[in-house]
């Protein structure tokens, strides 16, 4: 499948290049238009409460925020499972060892050589996806860009594996990996499209309280299948993730707000070389934190958000049309003040 | 003096309004532009030792940044002072506070009646300027917005003040109240132009390690005179605060980046309405808390940061040129992508 073809699947005509004179309003936040019912949050091992999740005023939301919960883990997983990362890069090495502490068999696979990573966490390299799919794994792990996700995808023999295999992702947009998965995996497999909204950064002192999402999309009615679904989800509650079950839809229309809006300012500001100084406020530090932290994840990633999500060109155009509005505003004040100086010979105020 | 000639007379021909289509390039740091030795830094109360400050990488400078020190801070004045805070709004009375706190007499006037708020600081309101400077405070602290500074100035009755008053500034522009100052204050009185660079939510847990800029801009020679305006710096220096000595020229050039630059990205943001979801990634956050700290700010700070720094416009436009080349860069390489697809027929990456 074509990159076009992928996209235009579920982006049809949405990738129009937003015009900076456009005189489109401001739009209300994208988290009021999730469905109801479309989202139910978990939290912690053995949480059953579901948040009912309504749009909030700022303050009070974050006020609210859970607190991460610190808490031994108990790391003995409840079903050991056979684990196969394809794609080993940075993030999918961060997950894996996690999950190999946790007590599960790790394989991996990535296109260049990982194994000396591999073997310092326990985890059995592969250079043949043949040979890891004989080891007949019982969950495949897609842990690649987003831009190479297909390119990987397709190149997995999947006839060795077991037809009751899982496939998860865990890419940061989530309907173009979903439509991937139904259009090249046979029905046999189940699908289960994940985003753990973390990564080796800000994830390094644990995962508790960090939220992760997912979308059972595809899971066999049988016992067997459902137990193999839970147990993977059951890594990341026990490791204390806010669990938010969500459809892929609702997670890209909401991310693109969250991961999109924050990358793009991030970069924006990193293009203005911004210097630390000895007079730093704590709001400037914060932004210098921002072009950090932001840079540190590669241009493949922001680009990725960008071309795999067709909110994010809404958004584009939203701040677009925020940052005119804000600088007529600053100039409209100023030849207010001169024509009331002008006219009526006041000084200023 | 009438705004207008107010900002000629330091900004001539700087306020012009911004292309959004421009092709200038984006400039490198202002912090770099600070002359050599217009700058040293002192630390906590008795500290002597002077930085030199040279524009640093990033990640280094975030590194070394001084860490806020906390040790118990000697509350008793060397020399008590007679300090008359005119304009008594929330950021004179969060300055007057901890001024009483160590001893010193705290006078106030407001064209509004805060006299129940200085009562509870311990300060002597006064609805009449003239009894005020009846009283004949050792220094006059103009602390009123910066869009109200001239015309709050042009009304204190100065003849009533001894002539050896020490005149003090905290407005968060440098160039325009000196330039004030000297215009509208006979040679008799002393100036000392500074920016405590926090307010009421950055310095509600203290002043330990926050900056605090100041420019001698007039001391006069007498020992009375020079000890007097020792004794107001020590004020801060005793509450830990990092010591910036620095041109009113050079604050401006360096300010417009560090506030001006932070408070748009806040106000900007605000516009797009944003809202906490159950799935924030901690970048986004920092977003979140930007927007609430910028925006429990005044229009007015804003506004001021804008009309009376020079250099905010050209930070404005340098903002406007690094988004839309980020913007570029974004549909550049969709197009490219896709054209690789045309006339290669190959897949994505």
């Amino acid at each position: 499948m074509l990159l076009s073809r992928a996209i235009a699947s579920f982006n049809a005509g949405a990738l129009m290049i937003p015009n900076s004179s456009s005189s489109s309003r401001v739009r209300t936040p994208t988290v009021g238009c999730i469905p109801a019912g479309a989202m139910t949050i978990r939290s912690g091992p053995d949480a059953a409460r579901v948040l009912k999740v309504e749009p909030q005023p700022l303050k009070q939301v974050l006020d609210l925020q859970p607190k991460p919960v610190k808490q031994p883990i108990d790391r003995r997983p409840a079903t050991k499972l056979k684990i196969a990362v394809i794609g080993f890069g940075n993030f999918g090495q961060f997950l894996a060892r996690t999950f190999a502490a946790q007590g599960h068999e790790l394989l991996a696979y990535s296109r260049r050589d990982y194994s000396a990573a591999a073997r310092s966490l326990g985890v059995a390299f592969f250079d043949d996806q043949h040979d890891l799919c004989e080891q007949h794994p019982d969950v495949v792990l897609l842990a690649t860009s987003i831009l190479s996700a297909e390119k990987v995808l397709r190149s997995i023999p999947i006839q060795r594996l077991r037809r009751k295999t899982l496939f998860v992702d865990v890419l940061s947009v989530k309907e173009f990996p979903k439509h991937l998965f139904l259009q090249l995996l046979p029905p046999d497999f189940d699908i289960l499209c994940t985003h753990p909204m973390f990564g080796p950064e800000s994830g390094k002192h644990g995962w508790a309280g960090l939220p992760f999402v997912y979308d059972k999309v595809r899971i066999g009615e049988s016992e067997e299948g459902a137990e193999r679904c839970r147990s993977f989800l059951e890594i990341f509650e026990r490791e204390g993730c806010r669990m938010v079950e969500m459809s892929c839809a609702a997670h890209d229309e909401t991310a693109a707000e969250i991961q999109f809006l924050t990358h793009t300012i991030g970069r924006v500001l990193a293009k203005l070389d911004l210097k630390s100084t000895p007079i730093n406020t704590k709001g400037y530090e914060t932004l210098l934190n921002l072009v950090q932290n932001t840079c540190s994840d590669s241009y493949d990633l922001y680009n990725g958000l960008f071309i795999y999500n067709k909110n994010s060109t809404e958004l584009l155009e939203n701040l677009d049309v925020a940052f005119d509005s804000m600088k007529k505003e600053l100039f409209q004040r100023l030849h207010g003040i001169f024509r009331k100086q002008l006219f009526d010979g006041s000084s200023a105020q």
